[in-house]
């Protein structure tokens, strides 16, 4: 199976330290030629996970997406949702035919709120069988550092999910199969949501006793909406073999909220404090993931109708000037 | 409803609080008559949560239990589980008929591996129905500093265990009422085992990445152990009105292995690094709760046979001499 990587940035840089520490040879896609110079002489990104070394005689280093898409057999896609439609502008509708495509993306496509295998379908007819993720808690600096990390691969045709996990296992990467390809997805949106709101509980000064019955309390929250996703699609039996505690639910949600640096936790840190949406956004210069995902996931409940009264507390301070104290307070009677 | 409390550690002191706070006037137990005076005099308990101020109006302070029990209606029951038979010891057997038992006890009694109301109906003949427990995640210090909390109560007397928990409501403390009596205190049991293990993993150098896989797993086993603790006992119905995601459950065992001052962490942070468990215990003059429980949740899973990995992985490094690396190696493969 010959792999190809499209996107250079910290998590694309880690999944590729990945697979050619597996002993793949990988092609690679990184628009810029000045880039790939430098990866090709340093042996490293020039600007991102820098402590990541490589073999260049493993990279196939190409500013030429077409060429990398025709040259592998499976596609890894590790780019930010919002530049995706963009970066896959250029290619041809068939460019992905009997492709398998592996998303690494943690996020809806913001312009009109798809999953990537949505998007994909549309634009250039991916069955979803072809169609896999991998996702988990899994920091990329810790597998620069090469910490012992667990990533789950999703597929609906799980031999393949298999065969493509197992080239994805090294000494310090475990990985896991999983048939869920939409939950796992919604999960990896949601769990933003709620770090985003951990962010703000922090700002609003609740201590660790919260804390914990909070994450607890969203945890609950995701195995219903995830439970909800597939309760009238799976049989009972598939439905069951879903264990929400498994790492790439609850562990990311663990990893994600427990996390003091990550991007959501110091936006809702802000808001907690205070500042407004926009006034965050401008003293931080980004757009915390869980932004977006918190209108998203309200509108996609419109249809699901699931009890979710933090995503929902969390949506409406972001996007209906709720006071982030008076969302809060709506909330602390309800945790259990 | 008359309160008495008995014990005058930092836990008992919170719940002291917390009672006295919502407007009760409590019979308090504490066994040193020096200790009864400082509170007397300087308003807060002289060697515990010190930052935690009463109005003596509302103690009646007394070094004569069996005074205590006969004044009270319900006895909230808030000694370490070692000291509990030696304290009451001296109480006649009939001391607590028609008395409603509340245990803020989070451990087994170590003398025969015994839940408290096993050994207050063994003892005393407490019906479990007489019986309740006050338990979730809850740092004794954020009671003191008025941070808002949660707690819950359980009992099968539902009924009562709310009223119970209506006199604990204040503006920082929020009550739950559960029913799954027995569940709740394997629960806490259990989450003093993992937050050892997590103490473990930390000393062998796994990050955070592998914390999250490893708590995400000890939850499901957390589950599955207090599922099937009432699969053949409970009807099919009441099982599924069990949610494990709730703050008694995942909420406590997040708070303690997330917590890096707890004594389970700091014990096991030792054996990680290669310390015997010897060595551990008289360098730090203490035995952590973890490491008895490791060894009574072994012996009750002889009957139950839950597949529980994690717990008999940390039972074996503690008390069947096994490397502590050898033993999360062992469980590296079978996380998910």
């Amino acid at each position: 199976m010959q792999f190809g990587m499209i996107g250079s940035g910290s998590w694309a840089t880690a999944l590729a330290k990945i697979l050619t520490d597996n002993g793949n040879i990988i092609n690679w896609f990184i628009r810029n030629e000045k880039n790939i110079a430098y990866l090709q002489k340093r042996r490293h990104n020039p600007h991102y996970l820098g402590s990541a070394y490589f073999d260049t005689k493993q990279l196939h280093l190409s500013c030429n997406l077409e060429e990398v898409v025709a040259k592998s057999d499976a596609l890894v896609i590790a780019i930010p949702s919002a530049f995706v439609a963009d970066v896959l502008a250029s290619l041809p509708k068939d460019a992905f035919n009997s492709k398998k495509i592996i998303s690494a993306i943690k996020g809806l496509m913001p312009q009109n709120n798809q999953l990537l295998n949505e998007y994909l379908y549309d634009n250039f007819t991916v069955p979803l069988c072809n169609y896999f993720t991998v996702l988990g808690p899994c920091h990329a600096e810790e597998v620069a550092s090469e910490k012992l990390s667990y990533l789950t691969f999703s597929g609906k045709d799980e031999p393949t999910a298999n065969l493509i996990a197992n080239n994805f296992k090294t000494e310090y990467l475990n990985t896991i199969v999983n048939h869920d390809i939409i939950g796992v997805q919604y999960a990896a949106v949601l769990k933003n949501i709620y770090a985003l709101g951990a962010g703000i509980a922090h700002g609003l000064e609740y201590g660790d006793n919260f804390l914990s019955v909070y994450i607890a309390n969203a945890a609950a929250e995701m195995a219903a909406f995830c439970h909800k996703l597939v309760w009238d699609k799976e049989s009972e039996e598939e439905q069951r073999s879903i264990n929400y505690s498994a790492s790439v639910y609850l562990g990311d949600l663990l990893v994600t909220c427990y996390s003091l640096y990550s991007r959501n936790r110091t936006f809702g840190n802000m808001i907690g404090k205070g500042y407004s949406v926009k006034s965050a956004q401008l003293e931080l210069n980004m757009v915390a993931e869980g932004y977006n995902a918190s209108k998203c996931i309200y509108q996609a409940n419109g249809l699901l109708q699931v009890d979710m009264p933090i995503a929902t507390a969390i949506y409406q301070i972001l996007w209906e000037q709720q006071p982030a104290d008076e969302g809060f307070k709506s909330i602390e009677k309800i945790l259990f």
